[in-house]
C-alpha cells in the first residue's frame, strides 16, 4: 500500500524483475524448435478475425476514414513493441471493441464540427491519444495499479454483457442493413435492382445464421465423440477461420446469372491505396486542430485512459492467473507506461491504438502451458525409461527426473537453493507413485512412466517473447493479404459478431444469474445436478435474485447511454461509477459473506450432485387439491415417459447393475458372464 | 403354437375377448369428460402432419392423381371404422410412407402402359387393393400373427432407417426442386424469372432449415429448465405442429413486391373440385382393367400385404407393450382381417390404404396412460385425506384406497378375485408407505398422500374408443381445411421430412451402432459414462462392428432397389428374406448370446457408470515415444483445460464438497455454515 506514495517506484521494480529474465524470454524458445508455431498460429487466428471485424465496424462507422488496414497496422506494430519491450510478453494486444466505440463517437463529433471535419478527424483523435498517453503516464509513475482489485467481477461482467450486446446489435443491424441499398452507392445499379436486393438479403441471413451455428458447433470439438484427438483438437483451436474459409467458399457458389456485388463483401482499401497512405502523416496534421479541440480532447481521453488501463491490467491479471505457476514476475505499472507510449504511436500514425485483449491473453498462456507440458513430459520419459532399463531404483529414477524438473524449469529470479524446495513439494506425489513400486511390487501398483508422470506433472508455462513477436508479424503480413480477405461476405462477418457474443456469455455469472431467474423452483434441482457456480448453494435465492436484478437495471443504464449521440462518449463513465457504489453503497444492502460469492474475484464451482429425487419439488407446501399440481405431475409423468421412450415409442428397459465390466477394448476382455433375461 | 393348425381360432378368440369388454370401451371414456379431449387433439396433430406431408408427396409424384383429399380421406374412414369395429382400439391407423412408395410405383407402371395409363391407374390399383385384401384374409385365418416374433428387431430397423433415409431424399430433392420450374408450369410466368425462382430456392433453405432445427428443439422441451412445467409440456406436444404455424405466418412476411407464387405453397385440388369427386367412383371402372393387369397385380399385392401384416401388428404390438399393463386383450388375428376389409373399402374408392402406424400407436398409449393417472390419482388423494380427516387409521386409509383402485381398474375380463389378488400385489409399496405412519410416525415418515400416491401408483391405460374415433373424425374435418392447409409453403414440408427423418434415429439401435463405430476407443469411455444400451457392454466391439457392417451392406443393397424403376416395387422382398437369413444364417457367425443382445426383443440400457479415469485410453499397449500418444496426450490436456475455463479465459475453482446442502428453495434453509475460502 506505501509502495502507491513513492512515484516510479512500480515502474522501476518491474524493469528490474523483467531485465533480470529478459535473456531466457528470447533464449527459451529456441529449445521448443518448430513447436512454437502451434501457439503462434493458434492465437494469429484468434487475434486476427476479431481485428478484421472491428476493422469493417469502423469502415463503415467512419466512412471510410479507418478501415482494416488500420486496425491490422496498429496490432501488428504494438505487439511487435511490446513482445520487444513488454513487461509481459505472455500478454496479448489488438485493436478492441471499445476502441472501435470511442472512436466511432470522436468521429461523429468531429464530422459534426466545422472547424474539424471529416479531415482533421485522425489529427483530433491524435490529440485524444496524446492526453490519453499523458494519463496512462501518470498512472504508471504513481503505482495505480496497485488499486487494481477494486475492479472487482460485477465492474467487468457489466463491461463483458455491454459488449456482447453491442455484438449482437451490430449483428442484427449488419443483416438489417443487407436488405437496403448502402447510402453512398449509386441506386440504379443491378445489383441494386428489387429481386436483387432481396436475394442478397436473404443470402446474408443464410451466411450469418450458418457462420453461427457451426462456429458455435465447432468451438465445442474437443468434447465431441467422434474423430480422432488431433482432428477435434484442430477443430476446436482453428474451428471459427475454418467456417469463416468455409461460408467464404460457398458464397462463391451462387450461379453466374446473379450479378457480381451480390451477396456483399469487404470493401477497404488496399495498403497501397492513396487513402490508406495518406493519414500515415497524421501527425503533420495535428497542429491545425483548434486549441480549444485540443482541451477538449481531454474528456474522451480520460474515458479511453480508464478504458485502456482497466482492460489492460485486467488481460495482463488474467494472462498471469496463478494456477499457470508462472515463474517470471510481473510487470503491470511498467506494462502501463509502455501502453501509454504505443498510444502516443498510434495517436501519431492516425491508428487506433491497440490494448491487451480478453480472452486472447489467457488462451496464450495456456497454450503455451500445453506446450511446455510436453516438452518436461518427453524428456521426464525419457530418463525414467533409461533408468528402468539399466535397472536403476526407484529413487535414482526419481531423482533423475527431479533434476530434469528444476533445469527446465529454471528461473533466473529464484535461487537454485529456493527452488528445489518448491519443486520437492510440487512433485512429491510423483515421488510417491515412483517409490511405491518397491514394497510389495505387484506389476499393478508398479511405477509406469507413460501413466505417472503425465498424472503428476505440475503445470508450468513455456515464458517466452518468440510466440508473441511470431503472431504479430504475422498480423503484420496479413495487411498484403487484404485482397483475399476482401472476399470474405460482409453477412459472415455479422454472423461473427453474433457468434462472439454468444461465445463470450457462458462463464459470465451475471449472464448465468439472469438464466437462472427463469428457472422455476420445480427444476432448480437440475441447476445442481449439474456443474454450478458457488453462488447458487451458497447464497439465498431472494439475494441472488435481489442483486441480479440490481445488474440488470444498472446495465441497462449503461446501455442506454450509448445511443445517446454524442454524450454517449461517456459511457465508461457508469462502470468507474460502479467500483465505489460496490465498495459503499452495495454492502449495506447485502451481507458481505453473500456478496463475496456474487462478487467473488475467482470462478468458484461445485460439482454436481447425484440425481436428486423428485420429491424434492416444492409441491409439499401447496394446497393438494389445486389444478397446477396435477398438471406438474403430469408433465413431469410425461418427461419420465420420455426419456424411457425410443422414437418408435418403444419402452426402454434401464438396468443399473451393481458389478459392471469395462470394457474400452472389449477384444482383451474374457467374458465368463451371461446376462439372465428379464 | 397349435392354433396356427385350426383356421379361424385366432380370429374368434379375439372377437370374444373384445367383445366382453366393447361396452366398457364406450361407456369407460365418458368418466373422463372433457380431459379425454388431451391424447385426442395429442394425437390428432401427431398423426395429420404426415399425412398432409405424404398428401403433397403423392401428389408430385402422380402427377395429381392422388393428393391430401385422398391420404387425408383415407386416414379418416379407416380411423372411423377401426375405432368402432376395430379389436385394439389404442392403434392409430393411417397412410404411412411404405403406402406412398408402393403407390408411386404403381403409378410409374400404369403410365408406362398404354392398356392402362393414368386413367386406369386408380382402377389399376383397385385390384392390388382386392389381391391384398384376399391375402390378409388368408394371413388372418390361417392365424399368421402368432409368427410375428419372428419379425425382429433387425428387421424392423433396418426398414425404421430406409424410411428414414427416403424422408432425407425426398427432403434433398424438394429444395433443390425449389430452384427450378416444375415441369408441368409455364415458364414464361414472372415466378419463373431466374431472380424470383432464386429467391424462391434462398427462402425455402431458409423456411425448411428453420422448420428442422426448430422443431427438433421444441420436442426437446419437457427437458428444458426454463418456463413452466405447463408451458414446456404444450411445447414438447404441439411443438412441431406450432412451428409449422410459425414458419408458414414467418412466409407471409416476404415484401409485397414479391410476385405471388413465391414461396411455392401447397397445392392440392379442394375436396370439392372435380378431380377429387370425380374418382370416389373408381370401382366402375375396375371391370374396364385387362385381365392380363388385374392378375399382374397379384404380384404388387404380395408386397404390399407383407408390409401391411408386418407394420400393422408392429404397430399394435407397440401400443399394447407390457409396461402399459393393459387390462383388456389383444386382436391380432381380428385386427388383420379388418385390415384386410379397409384396404378393400379404400381400393374401391380409389384411396391409398392405412394401416396401424408408428409412433402414433403407442403415443397413444402413453398419453392414455398419463390421463388415467390423473383420474386415479385424483380420487385415491380424496378419499385418503378425507380418512386422515375423520383421524381414520392407516389400514382403514388403504382398504378405502385400494377400493378406489380396483374400481377404477375394473376389467370385464378379470373376475374380481383375480384381480383383487394382482392388485393387491402391485399396491404392495404404496400400502408400506401407508402403515409406516403407525410406528415411530416422525413427521417426516409419516404417510403423505400427494407424495406417496403419486411414487406408488402403478401404470394403468384409460382403455376405451373415444380418443381414436375423436381423431379420426377431427382427420376428416381437415378435409375441408384443406384451404388453409395449402397455405404451408411447401418448403416447410421439405424441413418437416427432414424432421421426421432425423427424430426417428435415436433409439434405432442400428443408427447408434454405426454411430458407434465412429467413436475412437479413447472416447469410448465417454459412452459408458452415459446411459447405453446393453450390448455395449455385453458384446465384444468386433462382434458389434461385424454385425453393423453386415447391416449397413444390407440396407445399401434394400435403398439400391428403391432406386430400380420398376422392380423397385419389389423393395419389401428383402425384409421378408431377411427373416430367414436371421433364423438360418446369423446364428452361424455369431454367438447365441450375442446376437440375442444385437437383436434384442426389447431396449435394454445400462444407467451411465460414474466418471472413468482417463487411464482406460489404450495408450499403455502403445510404443512410448510415438508421437500419436503426445498429440493424444496433449489433446487431452487440452479439452481438461477447456472444460475448466470460462469464455475470458478465467479458470474456474471446482470443489468437491462431501457435505452439501440441497436447496430449492434456499429462503427457507437457514444457513449457518459459512464456505471455507481458499
Amino acid at each position: 500500500m506505501d509502495s502507491r506514495r513513492t512515484p516510479f517506484k512500480g515502474i522501476s521494480k518491474d524493469v528490474k524483475g523483467r531485465l533480470a529474465c529478459y535473456k531466457q524470454d528470447w533464449m527459451g524458445a529456441l529449445g521448443s524448435g518448430v513447436r512454437i508455431l502451434a501457439p503462434t498460429t493458434y492465437i494469429f487466428f484468434a487475434s486476427a478475425l476479431p481485428v478484421i471485424a472491428f476493422g469493417e465496424q469502423l469502415y463503415r462507422e467512419t466512412d471510410g476514414s479507418l478501415s482494416t488496414v488500420e486496425t491490422l497496422a496498429s496490432t501488428a506494430i504494438c505487439g511487435i513493441i511490446h513482445s520487444i519491450f513488454g513487461g509481459q510478453p505472455l500478454l496479448i494486444l489488438g485493436v478492441a471493441e471499445p476502441t472501435v466505440i470511442m472512436y466511432t463517437y470522436l468521429y461523429d463529433f468531429s464530422k459534426g464540427r466545422q472547424e474539424l471535419g471529416r479531415e482533421l478527424f485522425l489529427a483530433w483523435a491524435g490529440w485524444v491519444c496524446v492526453w490519453t498517453a499523458i494519463l496512462l503516464f501518470l498512472l504508471a509513475i504513481f503505482n495505480a495499479c496497485s488499486i487494481i482489485t477494486r475492479f472487482t467481477r460485477v465492474a467487468g461482467e457489466l463491461f463483458g454483457m455491454l459488449i456482447a450486446v453491442l455484438f449482437i446489435q451490430e449483428a442484427i443491424k449488419g443483416v438489417i442493413g443487407e436488405f437496403s441499398i448502402p447510402e453512398a452507392e449509386d441506386p440504379k445499379l443491378e445489383k441494386y435492382n428489387f429481386p436483387w436486393l432481396y436475394t442478397n438479403g436473404l443470402l446474408s441471413i443464410i451466411f450469418s445464421v450458418g457462420l453461427l451455428l457451426t462456429a458455435l458447433k465447432s468451438r465445442q470439438a474437443r468434447s465431441w465423440r467422434y474423430w480422432t484427438g488431433c482432428l477435434r483438437g484442430f477443430t476446436a483451436d482453428y474451428g471459427v477461420p475454418l467456417m469463416v474459409v468455409l461460408w467464404t467458399a460457398l458464397s462463391y457458389s451462387v450461379p453466374g446469372k446473379v450479378p457480381s456485388g451480390v451477396p456483399r463483401r469487404l470493401f477497404g482499401p488496399l495498403p497501397w491505396d492513396s487513402t490508406s497512405l495518406s493519414h500515415w502523416t497524421v501527425i503533420k496534421d495535428m497542429p491545425k486542430v483548434p486549441g480549444l479541440y485540443i482541451f477538449a480532447a481531454f474528456i474522451p481521453a480520460v474515458m479511453i485512459a480508464g478504458l485502456y488501463f482497466f482492460d489492460h491490467s485486467v488481460a495482463s491479471q488474467m494472462a498471469q492467473q496463478k494456477e499457470f505457476n508462472l515463474r517470471n514476475p510481473s510487470a503491470y505499472h511498467y506494462d502501463i507506461l509502455l501502453l501509454g507510449i504505443m498510444t502516443l504511436i498510434c495517436g501519431f500514425l492516425g491508428l487506433p491504438p491497440s490494448n491487451g485483449v480478453l480472452p486472447q491473453s489467457p488462451m496464450h498462456t495456456k497454450s503455451l502451458a500445453v506446450l511446455k507440458r510436453q516438452q518436461i513430459r518427453k524428456k521426464m520419459v525419457k530418463s525414467a525409461k533409461e533408468c528402468i532399463k539399466r535397472e536403476a531404483n526407484n529413487l535414482e529414477i526419481y531423482r533423475r527426473m527431479q533434476a530434469i524438473f528444476i533445469e527446465m524449469d529454471a528461473s533466473p529470479t529464484q535461487s537454485e537453493l529456493q527452488q528445489t524446495s518448491s519443486v520437492a513439494k510440487e512433485l512429491e506425489n510423483l515421488k510417491e507413485a515412483v517409490m511405491k513400486g518397491d514394497d510389495g511390487a505387484n506389476e499393478k501398483g508398479k511405477f509406469d512412466p507413460e501413466k505417472h508422470i503425465d498424472a503428476y506433472l505440475p503445470v508450468r508455462v513455456n515464458e517466452q517473447r518468440v510466440s508473441n513477436m511470431l503472431q504479430s508479424l504475422l498480423v503484420g503480413l496479413s495487411v498484403f493479404a487484404l485482397p483475399i480477405i476482401n472476399m470474405i461476405p460482409t453477412s459472415v462477418l455479422w454472423g461473427y459478431f453474433a457468434y462472439m457474443a454468444i461465445d463470450s456469455l457462458p462463464g459470465n455469472q451475471f449472464w448465468e444469474r439472469i438464466v437462472l431467474l427463469f428457472i422455476t423452483p420445480d427444476r432448480c434441482y437440475k441447476v445442481l445436478e449439474g456443474v454450478h457456480a458457488s453462488f447458487v448453494e451458497l447464497v439465498p435465492f431472494k439475494y441472488i435474485a435481489y442483486f441480479t436484478l440490481f445488474q440488470i437495471v444498472y446495465f441497462l443504464v449503461c446501455f442506454g447511454i450509448t445511443w445517446i449521440p454524442i454524450a454517449g462518449i461517456l459511457f465508461p463513465l457508469p462502470f468507474f461509477l460502479l467500483i465505489s457504489i460496490r465498495q459503499h453503497i452495495l454492502p449495506k444492502f447485502f451481507h458481505p459473506s453473500h456478496l463475496r460469492e456474487l462478487d467473488a474475484a475467482e470462478y468458484e464451482e461445485i460439482a454436481g450432485a447425484p440425481k436428486l429425487h423428485r420429491c424434492l419439488s416444492p409441491k409439499d407446501n401447496e394446497t393438494p387439491d389445486s389444478g397446477i399440481i396435477d398438471n406438474e405431475n403430469e408433465f413431469y409423468d410425461a418427461e419420465i415417459l420420455d426419456e424411457m421412450t425410443t422414437s418408435r415409442g418403444e419402452l426402454k428397459h434401464r438396468s443399473y447393475k451393481e458389478e459392471r465390466f469395462f470394457q474400452v477394448h472389449p477384444e482383451d476382455a474374457v467374458r465368463s458372464e451371461q446376462k439372465p433375461k428379464g
